[in-house]
């Protein structure tokens, strides 16, 4: 019978508690941005300071997500219109990412924030707008107050080494390979 | 360059809409329940409703979400004190799991909610403490204005099934593993 997670601690000889954590949802599937958005919402049921930067332009994709999480006191960073992989301009885009970095590195070390959700931040890495090692670095000598959740498709393994809990979300089934389109309210 | 999801929506050709969803989150992997907090965010945010019914007891676990969720309007029922996989009274356990059952049960079959959670259902489906034939039923029976969202370790192959989205949360790397403590506010 297993059950995740113990709801009781378990034996600590060997353990330690993290002064923060750092965690990537990668992999295909779903539920990548949208766990990193319940995990924002905890902190903040916890009381505590929570920056959400979105590294791709979502139209409507995550303003059902913005508008609740920010009612809830969280701030909100994200680029600007024009962001965006179907962009017909790649520099500008390359641009506004770099800035949306600019704000994440300024408050991974300046502590204003508990929680910092880099949503979908692989995919400028990826394209090489915003320079992985320097993300990594960024991570890496944050104030150590601050918790880190990345979110995007291949994340780098760069950033893997420096997480201590990295999640693939497999697409085992979706609705979409059966012809079925993305539905309000529940995909977006 | 791949994106997911795409903003745009593809050829439409020979696609329909489902006027509900059942998503499955399961594997061993972090983020399962997390998700499931996270897409009911976002159906409360288009003035959906949401009940989430909580199938193991999680002593504080999900406090933070609940009083979160419960602040934007979701419903939410958790099974009693006494329902624990660690409890000693299994009878009473599996008692409390059925009852919470014949509430989802009914949400399924009333269509009072937009969105109904079960979220850890398939613990209780694995220890026989609800049959897996009528949840998947209900499931298929369902008020087809309800989507629904089950989330736990080991899916049953008949909820995979009737399932349009099925995401394996799968562990790359915990923090666990190395020693670490889940950390308040972030695991918990």
């Amino acid at each position: 019978m297993t059950v995740d997670p113990p709801t009781a601690a378990p034996d600590t000889g060997s353990l330690s508690h993290a002064r923060s954590l750092v965690l990537v949802h990668t992999g295909d599937g779903k539920g990548k941005s949208t766990a990193a958005m319940g995990v924002a919402l905890r902190a903040l049921a916890r009381g505590w300071r929570v920056l959400v930067v979105q590294f791709v332009k979502s139209g409507d994709w995550r303003a059902g997500e913005q508008e609740m999480l920010q009612r809830l006191g969280a701030d909100w960073l994200a680029v600007g219109d024009g962001f965006s992989w179907d962009s017909g301009d790649l520099e500008a885009s390359a641009g506004l990412a770099r800035e949306a970095w600019n704000s994440a590195e300024a408050a991974l070390a300046g502590g204003t924030h508990d929680v910092v959700v880099l949503d979908e931040v692989t995919y400028p890495m990826t394209w090489g707008w915003i320079d992985t090692d320097t993300v990594v670095a960024a991570i890496v000598g944050r104030d150590d107050r601050v918790s880190v959740v990345a979110t995007g498709r291949d994340a780098p393994s760069g950033l893997v080494d420096v997480a201590h809990t990295v999640t693939e979300m497999r697409n085992v089934k979706h609705a979409f390979d059966a012809g079925i389109l993305a539905k309000r309210g529940i995909d977006y």
